[in-house]
């Protein structure tokens, strides 16, 4: 589990006084992004140098409790699933300083070439990630 | 099925050429936005003057092709389950003019009086919406 | 004068339930798609195909009432100087039915090319559009 | 002067490779919120306690080298100019670990009270953070 934290910022927030669905997303593209960002030159590093990209190609949310303005983010991020291309991130967000769930997002990736947006095997040190991270 | 279309702007595209996974959440709701359009208020009218809103509490989404900058967005939305207080919406989102299928997006919403977020009774206008698009 | 118009949308607004000032800037720049919108390819073609782009260098906005949920935005926009190699967009943004002012938004963008991102000759086509729309 | 920084984020990053114009502005706000954050419950406490706002009236930013993805941000925060019920925030943005000066955000606020969106007196406490960064 890799644990990623950032305060709400206001311009998240919607008329109703919380965070917009959507952003959760935001959030967990944004907990991939730390997941990765000890690897050589972070996720931009495997973006811009590496042209390696993981689109989402399926994606599962459950929301629990809003999460308002003035709230900490705290996300703790997991892989679920591995296989030869592909992964599946789980991320369970929470409020802090109370450490309720508030969503908890599940994303599967390909592991793609840049550019062309074709499957390729996964990288080495990327499966080693998910590894270290894997739900028992 | 209602169906909504609008250009993809530049500012939804991400740096690897297509609409970043998050944003299609951001369709979705503008799908439902404009599925309420004709109620009294629309759907501003809901949330300003009426105080009823429909958080998103269970999501799901499907990605079959990118969708590309300079592409048209084309959601058809429809109802696929209507309970007493909750419903869920099916957005079959394409890339028009080809029409392909770029993704699928099913959320349910549960009706709820603002401010408290607490869950109450869908309005008539609001039910017999759905009720009008519903999937066979 | 090019015209511009559509509703705003739910997660435009924030917590105090008008538009939140930065989006603004996302306007203009939709405003700037639109504006080119009938050249060859529109501005998606210029980008991609023609690897020309348009970086703002500067900019300035007036904001003179709020935006809110529920109205819809106009943009009027037009073009105030035209050099070599740039131009200033005006972009006046009202809020309609009532057609009151909210803000004015102007921007200097410079016609560069793509990748390295230096600046380049204006293509005849985009200028003879700025030529059209140039304030007296 | 108040430091801010924090990564670039994936979905701030245009189609271009180079963090889009109008997410400057969000950044000015970001900033701004860091600026109140040790207030009594911070700028959320301002917003959502206190019931005041600073919505902004003018703005201007200059854009001098492109943000790119992999960049740290870092938002030096200060006051040039101080009224009754406004105040002009400068934020210089520039790109760690370089140091250059990305861009330079200027912006006016008047103190508000939220629903209303009415002039009001600046609250104390709001006023010492002005002067305690006032520019020379």
């Amino acid at each position: 589990m890799i644990v990623y934290e950032r305060p709400i910022r206001f311009d998240e927030v919607d008329p109703a006084g919380i965070v917009f669905f959507a952003r959760f997303m935001n959030y967990a593209h944004e907990a991939m992004e730390n997941f990765f960002s000890d690897l050589e030159g972070g996720y931009a590093g495997l973006i811009q140098t590496r042209k390696i990209g993981f689109p989402t190609v399926r994606l599962e949310a459950d929301f629990k409790i809003p999460l308002r303005y003035g709230d900490m983010l705290r996300v703790e991020t997991s892989c679920s699933k591995l296989g030869n291309t592909s992964a599946t991130f789980v991320h369970e967000m929470r409020s802090t300083p109370s450490g309720e769930v508030c969503a908890i997002v599940r994303h599967v990736v390909v592991t793609v070439t840049l550019g062309v947006l074709e499957p390729r095997a996964m990288p080495d040190d990327v499966r080693a990630k998910f590894v270290a991270h894997l739900r028992a």
